[in-house]
C-alpha cells in the first residue's frame, strides 16, 4: 500500500518502531483499569523517574501541541506572557494552542539567527515592557533540539535557565526531539533536563517511534498540582491509558528511545556530510541533530522535487529533510546522490 | 500480566480487538504523509460515508470528551447554553471539558428518571429564561445509548431533534455507545442519526473496541466550517493520523464495529435475565444496550465485592456492569451466578 | 422627563445619591493621571482600607458582574468549582460570566429553602465527587445581603468559611448589597467579612447610590496577586479612574454607605409592616435588607400591575419590591396602601 | 487639590466635558428603568444612527480595551487571527485582552514607518500562511486615528476594506480618536467608517470628553447577532445604563463629539507648529490629529521633564504629546516655548 521510495519531509512521517509495537501488543491483554490504573502506565512512569534519576511527575498525553500548551497553561495565567524564539513551534505551528489552553497568554517572540533563545534575548524581552498593559512575563520556552535542528549545550540551558529563574520566570523545554538532543550530546537526560534548571520537559515520543504520545514530565512536582483535572479537562486523558503508556515503556526499556535518535542524528549526519561540498548547496544550520537544512537556488529544489523528493521550504526557504528512527541509509544515500547530480547540473 | 479474571466495571477495561489492532498493523508499513494526507485516512472517511449513506465530515479526535466538548463548541458561542440531562457525560463526568472548549458555555440540565431528555423537558429548559441575563440556549445534547443503559427509538430522536428546531437548536448527539444503540434497534445508522435530525455524532470508539479515538461526524457540512483548525487549537490533531483512523477502518470494513456491539449486548442481555428473578435484586433501568444496572441492598453489594467483583455505584447506587466486545461469556455466567447466590444468602 | 411616580422593581432604578455626585463633580477638575495614579483613587482605596481597619487591597471595576468573575477567578482555575446557591446571582443573573472569566470553572449549586447556604450543605457538595472527572471545588461564593433578602449572621459566615477552610476552599462574598446587611445587623464591615473568613469581598456600589462601579476587596494580599492585570485584560481598568473612584470617596467619607443602606432597608421594612397582616398577602422571606417578596394569588398581583406598579415574579412567583436609598417613603405608603386594597378585593 | 499646571502626557488626564456632564446630572432625576431599557439610552441610540446616517446597532461598553476585544471576538473564533499594525493598541496596551476575549485569537502583525496598515502589508499577512498549524485570517483591524498620530484617508480606509473583502476578511475600526479623525479630514462619519467599507466601529468616548464609556457600533446587522449576550457575559452591561448613554447624548446633541476633537487637534498642531523649526527637534510623524511626536536627542527631553513636563517615550524614543478637549492653548504655548529654549540651550 505504500511502497512508494521513503520520504524524509517529516519525522512524523515514519511508522510505531518494533519496540513500541510490542510493547502495545503485550498490553492488548484482557482487560485493565481504566484511565491509568494500571500495570503499565505506572511502570511507564516509573521507568521515565529512572531514565531521570528523579522522583518527578509524568503525564501522559496524546500529542505535542497539547503537551506544551498544557504545560504552558501549568506555568502562567491569562495575562501572563511566553517568552519563546520566533521560530519556536509553539508559535508558529500550534495554531494558537498556547493562547487557547491559557486563554490568551501573549507568545513574546525574539528572532535569532538560528532559532534559538540566549540569556540576553531573553533578558531583553521579559524586561522590555513593565506596565500592566502589556502581559507580565511568566515563563520561557525553549525547544530542545530546536525546530532548526541545533542543540543547546548542557551550559547553554543552564545560562538560560539562570537568568529565567533571576527574572522570576519558569522554563519550559518542548522537547519533541529530546531525545535526539540526548544522542547528540551523550548526556544523561538529567543533565540536560532538571540539573541544568528545566521546570517542565515534554518529552517527544511521536517523533522519536510512537505512534502517538507525548509525556509531560515535571521535575518540580508543586507545579503539577491539580494537573491531572487539567488533562482530563482538556481532552487528554486517556479512557484505556494502557495503549498510550505501554508503548512508552517498550521505548524506554529496550533503550529504543535512544537508539533510535542516533540513527535519525547518524542518517542527518550522512546526508549532511554527502552534500555540503557540493557547489551552489549548503547547509543553513549547523547539523546537530535529525535534520538538514539545505540552502539552495530554486531552481536546484525544483530539480530535486522532479526527482520525486519531498520536502519543506518554510523556514528561510532552505530545504528541510527531517530523519526518524525508520531513516533507510540506502535511501538516505539516494537522496545525497541526487542532490549532488542536481548540483552539479544546474548552474546557480 | 492480567490474569486476573475479567472485570465489568467499565468497558473501558476491554483491551483492542483483533480487526483493529491489525488495521493498526498493517498501517505501520513504511513512511506516510502526516495529519490525515494517508490512505488510511482517506479510506476511513469514505468508509464512514458510506456506512451513513452520505457525504458527511469526519473528524479523528483522541477521546470522547474531547469529540463531545469540540462538537459543542462549534456548535455554541461562550455564552450560549447546552441543554443535556443531569446524568449526561458532558455535565458529570467531562471536568467541565464542554465549558472550557467553549470559553463559558453553560450547560442547562434536567433531570428524568432514567436519564433521557423529552421533547416537553427541552422545551421547558430552553423557554425557561429569555433574558440576557442567562445564557441562550443553541443546542440541546442527548446520548446514544444513554449513560444508564437505555436507547432512543428513532421516533424519539425524531420527536427531539423535531422539538429543537422549532425551538432553533441544534441537535448533538454523544455517541460513544451509538454502536450499541445501532445493534439494540437493528437500523441503519443513517436512521438513527441524521435521517432522524442529528447535525453532529461524536462517534465512540474506544468503547468499540479501539485502544482510542472517537470520530465526529458533521452531517450538516456548513457546521464543519474551519473545524480541522479547531481540532488542531485543541491538541487534537494526530500528527501520525494513519494510527488513529486505520483502526477505524478495521472496526468499519469487517463490521466489527456492529458485531462488537452484538456481544456487547448480548452479555449485558445475559446477566439481566440470569438475575432479574432473584429476591432483593431488580434492574434499575431497563437493559437495552450494554449496561446492567442493578438496585440491591448495600449488604449484597458488600458480599458481591468481597466475592472480587469490582462495580461503580455512582448512579442512585446501583451498581453498574458494562459490557465490551471482549466480554467473556463464561465469565458473565461466573457474575451472574455469585449475583443469585448472595442475593439467596443475604436477606434485605 | 421622568415624572412617572417612583418604582421599586429593581435598586438599580435609583440614581445617583448626592454624596457620590458631588465627589464626582469635584474629581471634575482640570487633569490627573491616568488608570489609578491619581488622588482621588488613593483616597477612596484608604477609606476602604479605615473603614474595614486592615491593610486591604482594593480595586474599582465597572459592575458587580465583572467583579464576581474576577474575583471568583482569581481563586480558581479552570477546572475547578465554585460552590454556591441555586439563587446565587453569579449562578442565576450573570450570563456564564464565572464560567467565562475563569475559562470554564463550574459552578456546583444547591438549593436551599431561602437561598442560603449552610455549612452541611456546603460540605455535602464539596465532598459529592473526588475523581478528576469532576471539577474540583476551588472556592464558596455567598451574597450577603442575600438575593432573597436574607443577611447572614456574623456567626454564620463564621461557620461557613470555618467549613470552607476545613474542606481547602477560599470564601468569596458577593456583597452587591453588603451594605445593607451591614445595616441591619448594626455591625463592623470588618466583623462582617475577614474578621469572619471572608478572602474577597466584592463590596457593590450601584445599588448603594453610585452610578456604577463595584470594589473588590481581598482580605488575603496574596490573593491579589497580579489582579491588576487581570482587570486590565479582562477590560476592567478605567482609564479616568478617578470618575470610578472619587463617588466612592464620596460615599465612603460621608457615612452615605451607610445611611443610604439604612434607608433602604427602613423603606423594605416600612412596607412589609404595612402588608403582612393583609390577608391573602405573605412575605415570601423574612424582611432582613431592603427587599420585600410578597406571595400573593395571581389575580391580587395583576390587579397591583393593574394599578401601574412595577415589580418582577423571577423568584417563586413571589412579587419582588427593592428599595434603594432615594426610595420615597410616601411612595412606600403608596405601595402599601395599593396592596392592602388589592388584597382586600380579591378573592384568593 | 489639581492645581499644578495641565499636563499633555495622555488624553486621558483630562476630565469630563462640560456638555457631558451636564446630561449626566440631568439623567439623574428619580428612578429610570435598567439595562439600558431607558429614555436616554434609547435617544442615545438614535443619536448615532442620525449621525451615521444609518440604522445601526449600538452597544454602549466601558472602556476601549472592552470595547475592542468585544468586538473582535464576535468577528473571529479562538483558532481565527486578527491582523493588525504592531503599533496598534489591541497588541501593544490591551495586555492581551483580544487573545482572553477570543479565547485565543492571535494577533498577526505588521510593522510600517508610521504605525498604519497598507492593503499590501495587509495582502502579505493575511496570505502567509494558508495551512491549518497557523491561525486562519478572519478579520483586520486599524485604528483610526492611528497610536502616532496619523490619520487614514477615505479612499485608504477603502482600500484597505476593498482588499479585506477580497480576502474574505471584515474590517474593525480602533475608534478610540474616531472624532479626530473626523475632526481632521471635515467628512461625514459615515463616509469614514460604513460608507467607505467598515464593518465594526469602536467609537472612543474617554479621548471625547467623556469619563468613561466606547460605542461598539455594529453598520452590518447580522454580525451583532447575540452581541447584548456577549456583552453581558463579559461584564460589560451597565446596570444603570443611563449613566453611560446620557453623557453620549450629551457629547451628539450638542456637538462637543466634534467641538472636542477640533480643539484637541488644533492645539498638536499649535505645538508642531511653534516647534518645528526648533534645532535638533523634528516630528517624528505628520501631526494630523490630537498626537505630536518629538525625536529630539535625549538630553533635550531629560531637560524638558526637568521642567516639570510628563510625557511618555513608548513609540521610538520620541516624546509623546497628546491634547483633549480641555487642552489650555496658553499652557501649550508655555509647553511649546519650553521647546523652543530647549532646543536653543542644548546642543544635539
Amino acid at each position: 500500500m505504500t511502497h512508494r521510495p521513503q520520504q524524509f519531509a517529516s519525522d512524523n512521517y515514519a511508522g510505531i518502531c518494533p519496540e513500541a509495537f510490542e510493547a502495545m501488543a503485550r498490553a492488548n491483554d484482557g482487560s485493565a483499569s481504566a484511565y491509568g490504573e494500571d500495570v503499565w502506565t505506572k511502570r511507564a512512569c516509573d521507568a521515565f523517574r529512572d531514565l531521570f534519576e528523579t522522583d518527578c511527575e509524568i503525564f501522559f498525553v496524546f500529542n505535542g501541541t497539547a503537551a506544551n500548551a498544557l504545560a504552558l497553561s501549568a506555568l502562567c495565567q491569562s495575562f501572563h506572557s511566553v517568552i519563546c524564539s520566533t521560530a519556536a513551534h509553539v508559535e508558529t505551528d500550534e495554531c494558537g494552542a498556547p493562547e487557547f489552553f491559557s486563554n490568551g497568554a501573549k507568545l513574546l517572540t525574539a528572532a535569532s539567527p538560528d532559532g534559538r533563545l540566549t540569556p540576553e534575548i531573553l533578558r531583553a524581552l521579559a524586561t522590555s515592557r513593565s506596565d500592566i498593559h502589556f502581559p507580565k512575563p511568566s515563563v520561557v520556552s525553549i525547544t530542545q533540539a530546536t525546530e532548526t535542528g541545533r542543540v543547546y549545550s548542557i551550559d547553554e540551558v543552564r545560562a538560560i535557565s539562570f537568568a529565567a529563574r533571576n527574572l522570576g520566570l519558569k522554563l519550559h523545554m518542548d522537547g519533541a526531539r529530546f531525545a535526539n538532543a540526548c544522542a547528540r550530546l551523550d548526556c544523561a537526560p538529567a543533565d540536560l533536563s532538571w540539573r541544568a534548571g528545566v521546570d517542565v520537559l515534554c518529552f517527544g515520543g511521536a517523533k522519536n517511534g510512537l505512534g502517538l504520545g507525548e509525556a509531560v514530565i515535571f521535575f518540580d512536582r508543586a507545579l503539577a498540582a491539580d494537573f491531572e483535572y487539567r488533562c482530563k479537562q482538556a481532552g487528554q486523558l486517556a479512557s484505556k491509558m494502557r495503549f498510550l503508556s505501554a508503548p512508552w515503556l517498550g521505548l524506554l526499556e529496550s533503550g529504543a528511545w535512544l537508539r533510535n535518535a542516533r540513527h535519525a542524528n547518524f542518517c542527518a549526519r550522512k546526508l549532511a556530510d554527502a552534500v555540503e561540498a557540493s557547489p551552489g548547496v549548503s547547509l543553513t544550520f549547523p547539523v546537530e541533530a535529525n535534520a538538514v537544512f539545505l540552502s539552495a537556488p530554486p531552481a536546484m529544489l525544483d530539480a530535486l522535487r522532479e526527482k520525486g523528493w519531498l520536502f519543506y521550504t518554510f523556514i528561510g526557504a532552505a530545504a528541510r529533510f527531517m530523519f526518524a528512527w525508520d531513516a533507510d541509509p540506502a535511501q538516505v544515500e539516494a537522496l545525497a546522490q541526487d542532490i549532488v547530480e542536481v548540483s552539479r547540473t544546474i548552474t546557480p
